[in-house]
């Protein structure tokens, strides 16, 4: 199974508010820029309970119809939204990746600071997509967190929007094996 | 007098390893990518002790003939390297920049996070040309910091490399003053 991610961030490298606010997005998020197609091309999204509970605060569901994994220790804590398709699930990426290849996933949408970080760190990401709006905030929920090695990554491609934002694609380089 | 940034980070915001290594750039700084355009239109680079002392530690010394001021309570610890025209100056962003004006100096390159992150947050930079590198380093010694307010940018260009580097130019829109 494939994992990716597919963020924005501010310049410097917050994904929200240190309340989860996405008000400093361009307004109706700027121009498409790849979302619809990337949300086309994976089968799983996997969030931790933190950014689902912030998600569903803020009254989004970027998720559509797709089957939504809630990364918990506490399942009986989900109550999806309409039209939403939620299960938690609890476990380390590796355990979690494992059990939803066995499902026949083939490709997750990990989204959410604390569960990236923790998919990038045991090696579990492929690719990643960011896209830099022109601000910083300051303060906020990073994007990245600390590693226990490098991770290289390879360019593929940057693009930039009138509204000022730009978005590169990465590949995660193998050999960045998790300790 | 304008002051401007031009500066390499980490895809997850570090302009250093927490020992201030530099070993993670590519090779030989990657290709040309304007440092030398850009240190010709400045007439004096303003840094901090800490990344004065980092950069003299690594051996390197990227300011030419320019006249660079170490921001440094303690004047006397400064000890310029051959060649170098260094000296020390103590005060705030506001404070430096007016005495650097009075001087007659009409353009800055504003270097080291702690001093780039004290002259953004008082509003004293207009311009920074980023350029990513394509590496996660977990830790390290970051290019922003905590601002007290949004500081919104416009974008004025990217372009990618084949080593995989993106950079990026900003302008710092006015609106933003300090608190």
């Amino acid at each position: 199974m494939r994992a990716s991610v597919f963020i924005a961030t501010s310049l410097d490298g917050f994904i929200a508010r240190p309340d989860g606010g996405l008000d400093w997005l361009p307004q109706g998020g700027g121009e498409p820029h790849g979302f619809e197609e990337f949300i086309a091309s994976v089968d799983v999204v996997v969030i931790g309970r933190k950014t689902y509970e912030t998600v569903l605060g803020f009254g989004g569901w970027f998720y559509g119809a797709k089957p939504v994994v809630v990364l918990s220790s506490r399942p009986q804590a989900i109550a999806p939204p309409a039209g939403a398709v939620c299960e938690a699930l609890s476990g380390t990426p590796a355990e979690v990746v494992a059990r939803l290849e066995l499902r026949g996933f083939t490709h997750a949408y990990v989204d959410g600071g604390v569960t990236i970080q923790g998919f990038l760190e045991a090696g579990l990401i492929q690719s990643l997509v960011i896209t830099r709006i022109p601000i910083l905030l300051g303060q906020g929920i990073p994007l990245f967190g600390a590693t226990t090695r490098d991770i290289r990554l390879r360019h593929v491609s940057t693009r930039d929007f009138p509204s000022g934002m730009v978005q590169s694609s990465y590949q995660v380089l193998p050999g960045n094996p998790a300790p």
